[in-house]
């Protein structure tokens, strides 16, 4: 029985690729951090230092920089989807070429009520995500977001639940329910949606946003569900929509000891532990 | 030649307090970072371990929470004064109590147009700020953010510098000039400015924002100064405006190689090293 | 076509357990971060806010605080076991538990030569991981660590690589090799190895590190394959090993524009872009 | 009533400066993260953009990598000096220049009971610091540590504080103490102490080390004071000793719900909010 190679990939991580379209003085900026990956028969460069096959990850990150100015970047999956098919090509051995893409989001600052031509600031609200992957049987496009740290005051409780001799909690009639949101959906094939990349994430990102706001909640898991299913049925060309989503607890600060009633007024943000709920919604087949 | 306590202080650092106000459907929230700090004379429990004048730092957490809720979170300042204010009361031995407030800013989810009235969004694009010092000869605020991240695309240029042999960097006549920009602006007194600490806030952040925009910067350093020096013009109750500001260098990729001109359109956005620059502007009192 | 829960997991993430023994004088510190987390048949708490399946994250953290003491962590593997043995158990709608454990190290403060009773500092050099599921088919148990930083001076090099239009890399003879190691390693069912788990985590991370010291390096791939390889040879309990690791560029610096040569001894350490090198070693089973 | 330039410095933060030392094959590394900051008139700069005055940062870090080599580094404290001196001298309108240094440790991997000559792992337990100005009344050296966590299981008690009505905290009799601990120390003119810089700090860091081990402590503050006391007596060229010390908390986590005696043996980790003490220890001059 000898020892041998299993699954593998390389690639280059977090190249900070930044574009600026300045055709006209009303200038644009793409903001990205790209990641690419690529998998195939690597086996020569592992078991004998052979590189003969290996597309160096410093060409993979010149590609990415080149990219940006000889594809462009009219969005982040087209130029994921680019990328990709460029790195595919340029390596024979590669049977799949993996291009994670996160755009940081600028706005224009606002000068006597008017968005500035070139000058902008980091918007915050969570950053947009694109994991594209080329190759035989592909490609496959997941547009996402990560890091939407969202919070209701109200519309939510946790009651109901099963408990054990290790259970301390009481039931929530309500409480703030806060999360930090990561999220992908799948989309059929790779072809653009109506409307482009742009809008298509503007508006699921709209919708998981109303949803969380407007569903009652009698648990994380419902609200994500409700989010999910929100988005399928918006959008036909999305098959499957994945979430994490970590539970970031506030607790209610005790204020009895000091004769200080607190009904839902005052709460500490916990850092750890928190809960940790993952789930996917999908369209049933059957 | 003994051996004695030299300049000393001490609290808790960062509780979390999170202040909901309910009284109507539309909730508000204010999401804060609190920080309190004890100077005074505390020798016995360094040299003796004699803490009869020590006020634990877990009773000042228990303050910060109670006066979320006794006295409210109408702004920061007033906050951060008001729990200050307690603090020298509870402790006699102490001269002076320093409070540091982060306010992490939130904005309604938008819902068919209109803001939720219980869900919000965390907004990004920096961090209010609060230090508070209380005690005999003050009170002193200086209110500020940190983290607010600014770029422009044009309008920046770096020449006639000073050349010695160790100097390769080339003059350049259109860069992209970006910043993390911290600052913090003192008012003269504690007194509560014109419209109140939340709208002056608004006026010294858009004041610095717009600057930034529309000033052509031959060195960041000007750039600062001119920002320091708008909001001093603007605001006669400000006395001083400080910053550090990381120039966060963007560097033109070298796309040559490749056949491609890269006339100012890809850049490769550095993490470290970054120029650092701090500048005080104050008012000339000659 | 309707729209169903696919794929989902719940649980509580990043619990700071400390035990400590005091049963002698010579205190003993496990200091863990720990992870439960239930798959199972949870659809009614998504698509309809029912709980009543659902122990809640508390009490799964209670019980992670709880086996701590009742159970106690000889070593991390052991705990997580146990730990993941009683949420199942407490569980009837899940069909697998999944506790994920990074132990923290502490040495013993030096004092005159010997290690301190009851004093401690921190150790660096990596976190110790172990991933359990517990269910049906199970007990899995993965070993490892990760964050474990290392360097070699020379003894690598990385040549005859593939190169195409977009490639700039020269051929390297003599360069740093760096790299912030995350390893995994799975243990034929569950079944604590010779001399314990504990004793099985150093002899691996010992043979991971001697051969990464002493194997020359044709590419980072090699070397990990060539680290895998040693384990799987020395400790036929393990079935695979796995590599996620950053390779952490050290770029030479260049002098010449001040007349120095730099013969491989002045280095600028790169944050970011960094290659990503993923692989695993196998047994072959044909 | 004009505005003017209050106080400023600029320089270059954070270079990763990796030097190595291969004159024989037992190579040396020293790995250090260098910061510099020039002060001086650099008002044009400030408030007309004229450069003139200053030296870019960029070539600051030019002179940083080239003065690792033409110096080098036998001590972060050495370097910096020497460093420190070359930007004075090189930009006449600077009055000072200041230089930051950290230095990451590493240590040989063992093998076969033998440190290799040219393979490393990241040692962990802190940071060393270093800050030097170099001017007109200088130099000033301050040598230290930073994150340095230690923690001791018993000998530490706090009781006897003050008490008002916003006080829970119970007495106690025996808990855990922790901190991350920044020390800095500050020498004598700029000289070379006994021994050389390295063997100087090996003594220090043991000191703070075996104090805290072996001190009784009643708070944090007295371990604190006595950890300096300890550093004044024996090294009679450091004038004084800094700290700023987070009293990480470990609580004693309630198993009473669960029929669970917990006598000091589970602890719950706490990230915030935690204490902050800060404390200088010096020689009484009078």
């Amino acid at each position: 029985m000898g020892i041998v190679l299993g699954a593998n990939r390389y690639g280059k991580a977090e190249s900070r690729v930044v574009r600026v379209v300045r055709d006209t003085p009303r200038h644009v900026i793409r903001d990205l951090t790209v990641t690419t990956l690529l998998t195939g028969d690597f086996a020569a460069t592992h078991t004998d230092g052979d590189n003969r096959d290996v597309l160096p990850t410093d060409t993979q990150k010149n590609t990415a920089f080149a990219w940006a100015k000889e594809h462009g970047v009219t969005s982040p999956e087209d130029y994921a989807l680019a990328l990709g098919d460029r790195l595919l090509a340029a390596t024979p051995a590669a049977t799949a070429a993996r291009v994670l893409v996160d755009e940081h989001a600028w706005e224009r600052i606002d000068v006597d009520g008017t968005g500035h031509d070139h000058a902008f600031v980091r918007r915050g609200q969570g950053v947009r995500t694109v994991e594209v992957v080329v190759g035989d049987d592909w490609p496959s496009v997941v547009s996402g977001l990560r890091d939407l740290v969202v919070l209701k005051t109200t519309g939510s409780e946790f009651r109901g639940f099963l408990v054990d001799e290790y259970t301390t909690l009481p039931e929530a009639d309500d409480r703030i329910l806060a999360t930090s949101l990561t999220a992908g959906w799948r989309w059929t094939g790779g072809e653009e949606p109506d409307g482009g990349w742009d809008a298509a994430y503007d508006r699921v990102r709209a919708l998981l946003l109303g949803t969380f706001a407007t569903s009652y909640s009698k648990a994380l898991q419902q609200t994500l569900f409700a989010m999910g299913a929100a988005v399928l049925e918006a959008e036909p060309a999305i098959v499957e929509v994945s979430f994490s989503a970590p539970n970031k607890h506030h607790h209610l600060v005790d204020l009895a000891p000091f004769g200080i009633e607190n009904d839902g007024e005052v709460f500490v943000a916990a850092d750890r532990p928190y809960g940790l709920i993952e789930a996917t919604v999908v369209r049933d087949d059957t």
